[in-house]
């Protein structure tokens, strides 16, 4: 049994360039409730000048259901991230950094200790709040400005945030540089340091092709939780070299094929990335809805 | 070390609709021996009036470059193709049976009995004329029209190929139905029913975006050889559930990222792989493409 995290309302649809209405991301995380999804990372608490596609994060968080068993996840990078999620009724906080100076400069103009010091209040204060934090590094596969990312300075980041409370950690390979002996290096190096219990969860993105290949070396390590996005989502046509997420069908399709159960229906998946498709007003990355289920 | 068989030139241009002229074809291969590979299929011996894009296979033979350390592959399907082939001085017969009678009835209008029947005295005459034989098994993993294929009538078929006197044999996965715990098993039961010598094969197809992952599910189980198709080319535009090969330069950038030779030169395949799009003037599906080297 393997937990899929769909990052489809968030990764997905904040690199695609059209924006989508509240009642249409709403109606979004209905269809993947009604397909067995039941963790979803639904908003992002950024700047709305920033990223206009998340500026709606708490209507959308108002209008979800709730009580269906569903954990729904919103995105914080900062100190005023956490203020705007704190008077929401969101239950987990997906806490960022990368783990790159370089690429942390150019997303939040802070420097990973930088970060690293600001969140770690960020993260106590949460769970003051009740809520439930995963700590999410970026770049943990490596960094497009500075190449490898060393594997110690990533499990240094990881333990300050588990240090300030993470229940969760999730490692993100940002601009898809991972590739499979990494990422079983990297999952066996996490385990070995914080124990075999830690709770790790992987996001890949499908820029070199590798995002199922990535995942699969993931899960032959050890690790159960893999975020993906609906349809693939994320490649923004206006900017030829933005890939989505490992598309969340394509990997149910997959795990399945290897009698691994998902809780996901793979028929509804496929019939809500085709209404996808016509929200976008564009065909999607997703290769089952071109190909059908085999 | 691993050994690339690319495929372009045959299994790739052959699912493309846009006609290419013969001297395109050799430049083609001439550019993948520039990048460094060495085995190539690069002509299918089939009914012209079937496949029209294969129909200058004699003429892209006799103008290759020779003498290179390049091992050339042709397609052969039935005592016609090895007439053909015979004429020529293609060294390594690619005979081809498809594992389930549905389909090799579409594809040959015979059943997978009757292929093997008349191909059996066709890999013995091409062994003959000094020629070595490679029995490729189509739908070794799945079929669209039936489903499942039997491992053991696939493994039966395998044995009466090697019986007939191939050297290698290949696994091709016709229409992408394959996963990675398939491919283990499957790859598992060849070498314990064989012989850990066994020369074996895969060809993957991107169908269901399961290329790589199935690729790197073979190389754990031991497989060192992998069909490939520069580009990813075989998608024609105007069959949109035609999806190509494995693409050459993904899964080069795969094998390299993890540490494991190919011979390849990804840097000349990425520029041969946008020549390509050139020559067929359309983008292709290869992610490196776009993405670039990390």
């Amino acid at each position: 049994m393997i937990e899929i995290c769909e990052v489809g309302p968030r990764d997905g649809l904040q690199n695609e360039c059209k924006l989508i209405p509240t009642a249409q991301k709403v109606e979004l995380i209905h269809r993947l409730i009604d397909a067995g999804i039941r963790n979803i990372e639904a908003v992002s608490f950024v700047n709305p000048k920033v990223v206009p596609q998340m500026a709606d994060a708490e209507e959308v968080l108002s209008q979800l259901p709730k009580d269906l068993g569903v954990r729904y996840g919103g995105l914080v990078l900062s100190r005023s991230g956490l203020e705007r999620a704190l008077k929401t009724d969101v239950e987990f906080l997906h806490v960022v950094t990368t783990t790159s100076d370089s690429f942390n400069l150019k997303n939040v103009k802070r420097t990973v200790n930088d970060s690293v010091t600001e969140l770690t209040p960020v993260i106590k204060e949460g769970i003051q709040s009740d809520r439930k934090i995963v700590g999410v590094l970026g770049t943990a596969f490596g960094c497009p400005f500075e190449g490898e990312v060393q594997l110690a300075h990533v499990l240094q980041v990881a333990e300050k945030f588990l240090e300030a409370g993470c229940s969760e950690l999730t490692l993100a390979d940002t601009t898809g540089m991972a590739n499979p002996a990494q990422v079983q290096n990297v999952v066996n190096a996490f385990f070995s340091t914080f124990g075999p219990d830690l709770t790790l969860g992987l996001h890949f993105h499908n820029t070199r092709g590798l995002g199922l290949a990535n995942t699969l070396a993931g899960y032959q390590a050890g690790v159960k939780k893999f975020d993906s996005s609906i349809a693939g989502l994320g490649g923004c046509p206006f900017a030829p070299k933005a890939v989505g997420n490992v598309c969340t069908e394509d990997m149910v399709n997959m795990f399945h094929g290897m009698k691994i159960e998902t809780n996901a229906n793979l028929e509804k998946l496929v019939e809500t990335s085709k209404w996808m498709e016509e929200v976008m007003g564009r065909s999607l990355d997703g290769m089952l809805i071109k190909a059908g289920i085999a």
